[in-house]
């Protein structure tokens, strides 16, 4: 018998595309949808692609409401996570696609965030060494960001392997919906059409702590995450181009085996074939990453290149994966590998 | 008496801004226009928006065509330059916006090239240190690469006040006139509409040489590139992430004020004020360079992002400014700072 | 036990759709693809979305390769259906993408084709009047074009209800994959992106006979339709506004009322609720076409205007659904109504 | 010697656009800004690309601080430029941007913008029949609509001529800009990119009896309009596909000869060579409108299509361009006819 899964938020982007592959889930049903500033509203005004829930009416985002699911998604602001879980007991599976619960250290979250440390939960990002056991049966998930989840499938294998120096840079292009959906002037379509542009230069950016801990854990050592991310006039998508000194003696051919080996067997990540790198609109809608690595002797340095969807395997995809992990079903159920192009 | 100039290859896009630019400069009649595979075409079926040349036809590109002009730009393929500038003597300004005499190492254009090296002509980027003074009275100008000139105009300040280490590390987004007009089925709207792609990773793109070359000549001592561009879903534009580390003790505050000092006059490059970074859209179609710079305090980088249009500062509206040294010209004459935005 | 399907024309962007369409049909296996100047290669690097398929090759198109199959989807340039499907026997089911086969009228196909006609097809679009009933165990099936798609949805209502006047005035949108695959310099990114323009002006559109066709016969009387397709800045999706003169003593609620009823019960085709106008975006990679009409009174007109994915409904989702008809499976079986968005 | 020119409302789009082309403009000093949100702002954080204006700061729109200029552009919301205008004496030449004085008829304005009527001043559109006449000299301008800007010059020739039946069709494309600057949900970059939607459909856009009225005046008839606007997938342009049937024996030849008379001359609209047809990117930040007719003879009717960029031609070029007039100057003056492409 389904299980039925409430989604929290579901009228912005990601709540949206968590709707989106759920419908598609053969295993969930899906319950209550609630909004804040929408509810009361039908989803057909709000999502309007998702044509089979378009008489759905938003109920306000609260513990009663969101109770009594077998999954519950939280897709809310920053900080409103730990309250709405701590009302839903062990019976429920929460998967938090808010930051809140991604970083260990207190410190961290502190500085970047600004509030008090919620804690720290099992980490959605399964091809990570140890994640997948971690999230097996877990009650709890912590959703990685989208820039981490692209830039720690690029780069674990090179740290894991220690093939790379621990001082890594990351430049990064987001589609716009990255930003969600509130309305900005500087998120109109007017300004971002035709236009390249940075924010959150220099270290500054909330996702930082985020790969530094993550590559620093399989690298064993503390990595240091020089990151830039940029706005790119498109809906969906982030390319990481990562790259980091190579340790002396790596060669193009050991790092090649390096990544086919710790990816191999991965369902939703996929080293392209030699000479071929990885567009954004190969993976549209897609659970899946594209990477390719290289090795610039010249520089001496290791280059790698992802691409994923922010929302699908950025966000909401990776969710559905985690969950379906947790939960003890096929990883892949409800996911799709197959981008929606051109 | 205004001046006669003469465009070879007219119909592409570096012909085409270099058409609009000089239909706006008050000291320069436009003679002939040459094209080859087009010749013989009228202008308004390839150039739509250049409305005062619509009737004007192509003619075959060749050392009698364009003889008798005060001033060639030559916007033809990578090998062709040479050939065409042996035949028109000194009497005629020739400005090659191609890459043959951008190089001063035999070896690098070989490389990087495959042909033999044809030659070094003074470099037509004047904020750099030394370039204004071998434009004057110049008889021949080899244009920047759209790359080069947006990542030497960023990190020329560091190099030349020794700030930075010697390894700079760049990720460019480039719009997609940069690949030029000739219809391959990869730079097709289709393609390329929703969609961030790298190329030419791991150190093989061509404009590598010419932004090391800069940045050592600057530097006194070899600086290492690692360069990855990537082609974003816009016309134009390119956004140059470029970063180093930073040498012990420089502070923020001495990191802003080098460049303000090594940037203070430049009638077309501006350090934004502090908080505010660059956007291509503000520099679409306008001879400028828009930088802003920041100290990775954590990751111990300088990062430095600058904006230009590739088609104007970065080809055409160079070529044009370098022109006007060459001259004796005011140096912003025909040229334009203000983009058209949104 | 699953049937085979070929594909003619996998490396197409009409043969790219449909193998995303299948690789999710529970009943479909997919067998050979062919493609003609791309034989030999993998799919992977032509089709970088299609990852299952990825190790794939092109075999050459000929009958043999697509003998033995259940089922042959031909997605070949105009005019070289005939030739294969009449090597394939009955056996075989064969959906033409192409245009051979939709025009009765053997006066029109020469004028707009300018070659022999070939015949005429069972009509694949179910929901106009008898359609569905002609593909039930149809062995052959015509796929129609993407404009027709979406005028047909939106006026068929209108005709067949007696009201509005004989004659249609169309202006459609279209996303450049419609142009199809092949690189030509009109449509390449740079020449698309952030522009509108006009082709097929002044009833020289292909599609224009096929509409009238469709029209006309729900009418049971000649329509004459004014049809002008432009080429909008993204890479699917067609918008469609349509409008005739409304009869006498048409009313608006009575206009709303016909749309309902026509459209009642239609799986692909909603019709909006009132205030509420279709995006194409809603309907990204969809079977879905949205509708939404209006009376305006003081032009006397009335205005349809439809949303559809032109690859998706409009060529390779239609095929599907069509398919599925003529081979008795439930008719919603591999198609989704929910469009990947934002 | 310079006269001296105020901006109210020069934070938004088209107050941007104004001022750019001023910058550009000989005989024009730009003397005060004025902003009511953004008071006190810097222009270089509102307007990025108005590189020279860069330190001016916006004062608040009052008319102690727009008295004392030669001209005052206004370029409010709907309904405050009467107030404005009223203290501004006969030594001011005041162009309004905004719709209040655009309608003759006081019904016509009630009905769409639910107001009193202002009034009407000279009407900004120097080429229709008897505009520019009532321009020269005139002390205040009615700027046109941007809508009715491309409709009219497309429509005019056909019904000054007599050609075409009184009942118009008209659906047209418009990039974002046109839509403001204020920040909308569905105007983010992430709805608009790669969707077209229709909007104000069914009679109800405000510029309906704008251009009811301008097309009933040059046929000395009542024109009937049905219009519908759609939203492009870009930051500026309009396309406007127009059609009428044609009057009984009207020839594709009489049609053109009739366009080619009507725009003799003018130096601001071009009538393309047959076979072309015109693209919103050949007019990108040009005071041009390119326009293409056909005659339709199987559908009886006439199709024109104009091109212009909504923010030039369409707003702020059309007030320079009238500003010119009144002010007895050449009429291009500080006008480019080249679009910036690609």
């Amino acid at each position: 018998m389904a299980m039925r899964a409430a989604v929290a938020g579901a009228s912005g982007y990601a709540g949206g595309e968590i709707l989106r592959l759920l419908l598609g889930h053969p295993e969930i049903e899906i319950g209550a949808l609630t909004g804040n500033s929408n509810a009361g509203q039908r989803l057909g005004a709000l999502q309007p692609q998702l044509f089979p829930l378009a008489d759905r009416v938003l109920e306000p985002t609260s513990a009663e409401v969101l109770a009594g699911h077998d999954v519950v998604f939280l897709a809310l602001p920053h900080g409103q996570s730990a309250a709405v879980a701590e009302e839903l007991g062990d019976g429920t599976l929460v998967v938090d696609c808010g930051a809140d619960f991604r970083l260990a250290d207190a410190g961290d979250w502190e500085r970047y965030y600004g509030s008090p440390h919620a804690g720290t939960w099992p980490y959605g990002l399964p091809e990570l060494p140890g994640a997948r056991a971690a999230l097996r049966g877990a009650r709890r998930i912590a959703v990685p960001g989208c820039y981490p989840t692209a830039v720690s499938l690029a780069l674990f294998p090179a740290y894991a392997a220690g093939l790379a120096e621990p001082e890594a840079v990351i430049v990064a292009a987001s589609g716009t919906s990255g930003a969600g959906k509130a309305a900005k002037p500087h998120l109109l379509g007017s300004e971002v059409m035709g236009s390249m542009s940075p924010y959150g230069v220099g270290g500054v950016h909330r996702h930082t702590p985020e790969m530094i801990q993550n590559l620093s854990a399989v690298a064993g050592t503390r990595i240091s995450v020089s990151f830039t991310p940029t706005l790119a006039p498109m809906p969906r998508g982030i390319l990481a181009t990562c790259s980091a000194r190579a340790k002396p003696g790596v060669t193009g051919a050991a790092l090649r085996e390096t990544y086919e080996k710790a990816l191999a067997g991965e369902p939703f990540v996929r080293l392209l074939p030699e000479g071929r790198w990885p567009a954004t609109s190969a993976v549209y809608g897609a659970n899946t990453a594209l990477l390719q690595v290289a090795l610039d002797e010249a520089a001496g340095r290791i280059v790698v290149v992802s691409a994923i969807d922010n929302l699908t395997k950025g966000t909401a995809g990776g969710a559905v994966q985690s969950m379906n992990i947790a939960l003890g079903l096929p990883e892949e159920l409800g996911l799709s590998t197959i981008g929606v192009a051109p």
